[in-house]
């Protein structure tokens, strides 16, 4: 089963494309998709649904696993990232793939055993998780960072689905 | 100038044409676009793209104005209008129409005088503001009152652009 793994954001969205196996998993692919932070909120909305539709069209997913957002402070940022998530559940749709959204602390607890990790701690077990191979292959640690968060929401689907899938590395 | 207000809902997504004449204006049409309150999330959000193309297409608008999210305690609502508002936004860049945000305590000021104003006493003030002749045109008071909301971010826009339309009724 190939997952497709996104978590979302208005500039930046991390996505990771892993296939799972019979009781393991194989990273395919992961990057960014990234908007102008100086362009006009509408035509980003349009780059991240342009960008999608062609992820989809190219990985193929059997599925979307998608990062909720956690009501944050920040009432501003939460509106915005609320903004995309709602193009990308457009986009999902009207491709015809089913998404399953995970609160973050879901994934957290999934990645790193503790749904109150913080940043630190689940760049730590997704870099350990992830390994060497897949960091060597991202452009510097602001690309892996982000990229991972995408990872990390299809490896917490892959483990919800199919309790077989080892994710401990 | 043909102005398109929305009042934007993922259940009920009110809205209003109006013309603005020299000092005046004339409500050209009015309405809801509805979804179903089963439906997924991503379908519920392609409906709404759809219908929202369609009535741009009828329409042609100059310019949209849409009525901001009151960041209200309930954040569930909150994120589920936001995600309306993030496909609205990408409709309206799609189709090239320019969008104007309000915020409702904006709105509530121009349209009854106060920015404080309650449901009733706007809905008191937009009765008076768009006549019986308008009243008479709505299928029920449900379809007047969400249309109205419309209406009202048309009117604020309306009068923020030409403060020489008077929209005292």
């Amino acid at each position: 089963m190939l997952i497709l793994g996104i978590d979302p954001g208005t500039a930046t969205t991390g996505y990771g494309v892993i296939e799972t196996l019979k009781k393991d998993y194989k990273v395919l692919d992961f990057g960014l998709i990234e908007t102008n932070k100086d362009g006009e909120k509408g035509k980003r909305l349009i780059h991240i649904n342009k960008e999608l539709t062609s992820l989809i069209k190219k990985v193929k997913p059997d599925c979307i696993a998608l990062e909720k957002l956690f009501f944050s402070v920040n009432a501003k940022t939460a509106m915005a990232v609320s903004q995309a998530i709602g193009v990308i559940l457009y986009t999902a749709a009207r491709a015809n793939v089913t998404v399953f959204e995970y609160a973050p602390g879901t994934i957290k607890k999934v990645i790193s055993g503790d749904g109150r990790s913080d940043k630190k701690m689940m760049q730590k077990a997704l870099r350990k998780l992830l390994g060497a191979k897949v960091r060597s292959r991202a452009h510097g640690k602001t690309h892996f960072d982000n990229s991972a968060d995408g990872l990390a929401v299809a490896l917490c689907h892959a483990y919800n689905i199919e309790k077989g899938v080892s994710i401990s590395g």
